[in-house]
C-alpha cells in the first residue's frame, strides 16, 4: 500500500473514527485503526467490542484529486499515535508507504516516521447485515431522540437490558424508551409511512452517545438498518455499527399513571434554575433530594434541607396549578436531566400523590414524556 | 454583619480568592472563606497552609455605591458552596445577614439560603510583615519571570528547597533560579536602582503558579515585601501572601559551563515542533528521549527510536553551526519546556560534549538561560 494525500482529509476521517476506539480494549488489534486503499479511495475503520465506525475518503472529490494512489493495500496502525502524528506533521501533504513486515513509512516535508503496523487480515470483520429492517430518519430528529432518552439509561450492569434504549416500531410510529427503574424517558416519532412488520431492538446507550457526536444538526436523512444482533446508521460519509443488547426490555406502559391529582404548568427554565440552586446544598450530603410544595396563589415552593450545611427555599410562579395541594420530594439530578431534555420549554407536570411516579411533558406535546419516581423523606 | 451588594463584584473577589483555597486542607476552617465588613468595605480572604489571598471591595467605587452596609462584622462561610450560591443566584443584588450561631441568611430575589457559617475569630491571622525588604516589579515582568523559571522546580519533596524558585537580589540585579537537578532555569532582571543590602529567598513553585493566574499582563507595579519567613505581593486589589521555603538553595553557578565546543543558532519554534514530533513515539515507552545530531550543511537531525513502536527522524536547517560535530540525547519534555519559556524566538544552544550540560538562550539576550543535563543512551 502506498499513497500521497491531503493531510486534513485524513485528519477529518480520523476524528470520526477515533470515537470508536477504546484504549481499554482487551483485543490488541482494536487499539489500531484500519486503512484499506483501493482504486476508488481510502476506507478508515475503528472499532471496539460494542461498535464500529467506518468512513470512506474518495480518491477524487468533485473532480479535485484528494488521494494519489500508488499501490492498493491494507494496514492496521496504532490509532492514538497515528492520529497524533497526522495532527503534528509539518506539511499539508503526507506520503504513506507500507513496507515489509507491516513497517509503515510516513513522510511529510523533512519529517519521517517508521511505525510498526499490524496485519490487516487479522482485524475483525464488520458484521454483514442480512435481511435487515430498514428505515430513515433526518439527522436532527435522530439527534433529538438520543438527547431526550439516552440520559435515562441505567449505568449499572446488573440488568444489562436497561443500559440501552428500547426502539420499537409499530404501524407508523417509532417509540424510544429508556429507564433505570427510578425514572423513564420516552419519545414517540411519527414515521412518514406505515410499516407492515413491527420491530423492536435495544441499542446500547454508549453507542447512541457516540453516534450523536458524529451526526450534525442537519435534515440529511440517516439510513438505519437493523438485524436481530446489529444496527447500522449510514450518513453520507460514515457507517456507524453497534451491537444490540439481548434480552426483553420490561413493559413500561403500566408504570405511566393514567389519572392525575394535581397538574402544574410552568416555565421549564425557571424551574430548572430553582432546582439547581436548591440542590447546591443537598449535593454536599450526597442524597441530592429537593422538595416541591404548592401554596396559595398558584406558587410552588422548591426547598431543600441539609442539616450539616444549611437550607434553601425559593418560590416560583406557576402558569396554572389545578387539583389537590402538592408536597413531594425527588432527586434534583433526575428532575434537572428531564427538564434539560425538554429544553426549557413551558412544561406540564402531572402528579398522582407523594409516593407515585409523576410525569413531565412540554405543554401541548404528547411526543415526549419524562417520568420520575419520587422519594420518601418523612 | 449585614449588607446588600452587587453580586458581580462579590463574584470577582471570590474568583481571585478561591485560588487560595484547597479542598485537601486538614484545617477545617480553611475550607471556608472569610468575610470582614467594616465602614469602608468588605475584605474577602482565602488561604491554605502555603499561601493566603486577600482582596478588598470598596463600599463606594468612583462615587458609585457598591455595598450598602447595614451592620459591620465578620463570618467564615464554606467556600465552594458560597461561591456556587453566588454564581447561581437569580438577581443582580444579594443580601447577606449573619444571625445567631453564625447562621447566615443569603437572599436574592425569591431565592433564600440559610448557610451554617463559622466563627471568624477562629480563622488564622495573616502574617504581619515586620522589617520587611521591599521592591517593585511591573506585573508583566513578574509574570514572565514566573513563566520562565517555575516549570523547572522539582516536584519531589525529597529536597524541599528545590520545589521553590530562588530569588536573589544583589546590587541592582534580581536573579531567579529554579532547578530539579536535571535542568535549570535562570532569569536575571535589572532593577531600576542599586540596593544597599543583598537578599535571598526561596518561594514555593505552587505559590508562584497561583500568583501568576492572579496578575494581568499590564505594567501595573506590584509591590513585593519579603521577610525571612514570608513574601507578600500587593496589586491594586489583591494581597497575595506566601510562606518561604527554609534551607539553603544549592549554589548553581558552577553547574553552568563557561566554555563550549559547539554553538548552534536556530529558530526556536521549528526546533520545538520537531522535538514534539520526535517525542510522539518516545512518549509511548515512557523514557521520552530524543537525539540531536549535526550533519554537513549546517543541518541538525532530530531523531528517536522506540523499538516497540517505531522510529522517527527529521532534518532542520540551522542559522549557524559552529565548532565540533554534535551527537547528544536528552529528555524531550525538558527541551520543550525550555523552548516554550523562550517563546519561539531564535535560540542559541551551546554544547560542551555529549555528557555535559548544555544551555539555551535567546540570541543576543543574556537575561534568560535554560540548562539541560543530557542522558547517556549508548
Amino acid at each position: 500500500m502506498k499513497l500521497t494525500m491531503k493531510r486534513d482529509r485524513l485528519l477529518q476521517a480520523l476524528n470520526d473514527v477515533m470515537k470508536g476506539i477504546s484504549s481499554k480494549t482487551t483485543i490488541p488489534i482494536l487499539t489500531g485503526i484500519k486503512l484499506d486503499l483501493n482504486s476508488s479511495g481510502l476506507t478508515v475503520t475503528g472499532s471496539n467490542s460494542d461498535m464500529a465506525i467506518q468512513t470512506f475518503i474518495e480518491a477524487v472529490d468533485n473532480e479535485n484529486p484528494v488521494i494519489d494512489i500508488h499501490t492498493e493495500g491494507s494496514i492496521v496502525l496504532p490509532a492514538r499515535i497515528f492520529n497524533e502524528i497526522m495532527r503534528k506533521l509539518p506539511e499539508d501533504e503526507v506520503d504513506l508507504t507500507v513496507n515489509d513486515h507491516y513497517q509503515t513509512h510516513i513522510q511529510s516535508g523533512k519529517s519521517e516516521f517508521h511505525v510498526l503496523g499490524l496485519d490487516a487480515t487479522e482485524y475483525p470483520l464488520l458484521p454483514e447485515l442480512k435481511d435487515e429492517y430498514r428505515f430513515d430518519l433526518p439527522a436532527n430528529v435522530l439527534k433529538s431522540i438520543i438527547r431526550e432518552t439516552v440520559f435515562a439509561v441505567s449505568t449499572s450492569e446488573s440488568r444489562p437490558v436497561l443500559t440501552g434504549v428500547h426502539w420499537q416500531i409499530k404501524s407508523d410510529e417509532l417509540t424510544c424508551v429508556a429507564t433505570d427503574s427510578h425514572r423513564l424517558a420516552k419519545r414517540i416519532i411519527k414515521l412518514d409511512h406505515e410499516v407492515e412488520e413491527s420491530f423492536s431492538a435495544v441499542i446500547p446507550g454508549k453507542s447512541l452517545n457516540e453516534l450523536s457526536k458524529l451526526i450534525g444538526d442537519s435534515t440529511e436523512l440517516i439510513q438505519i438498518a437493523i438485524t436481530p444482533q446489529q444496527v447500522l446508521f449510514k450518513t453520507k460519509t460514515v457507517f456507524f455499527y453497534s451491537r444490540l443488547i439481548e434480552g426483553n426490555f420490561p413493559d413500561t406502559s403500566r408504570l405511566i399513571p393514567s389519572e392525575y391529582e394535581t397538574t402544574v404548568t410552568m416555565n421549564g427554565k425557571s424551574l430548572f434554575q430553582a432546582i439547581d440552586r436548591a440542590s447546591l446544598l443537598a449535593r454536599e450530603e450526597r442524597n441530592n433530594i429537593v422538595q416541591v410544595k404548592s401554596n396559595e396563589e398558584n406558587m410552588v415552593e422548591v426547598s431543600s434541607n441539609s442539616p450539616e450545611v444549611g437550607k434553601v427555599k425559593e418560590e416560583i410562579q406557576t402558569t396554572s396549578l389545578i387539583g389537590e395541594q402538592l408536597k413531594i420530594s425527588f432527586s434534583a439530578k433526575y428532575m434537572m436531566d428531564a427538564l434539560k431534555s425538554l429544553e426549557g420549554k413551558e412544561v406540564t407536570i402531572e402528579f398522582t400523590g407523594p409516593m407515585r411516579p409523576f410525569i413531565l411533558k412540554p405543554v401541548n406535546d404528547e411526543a415526549i414524556l419524562q417520568l420520575i419516581v419520587p422519594v420518601r423523606t418523612y
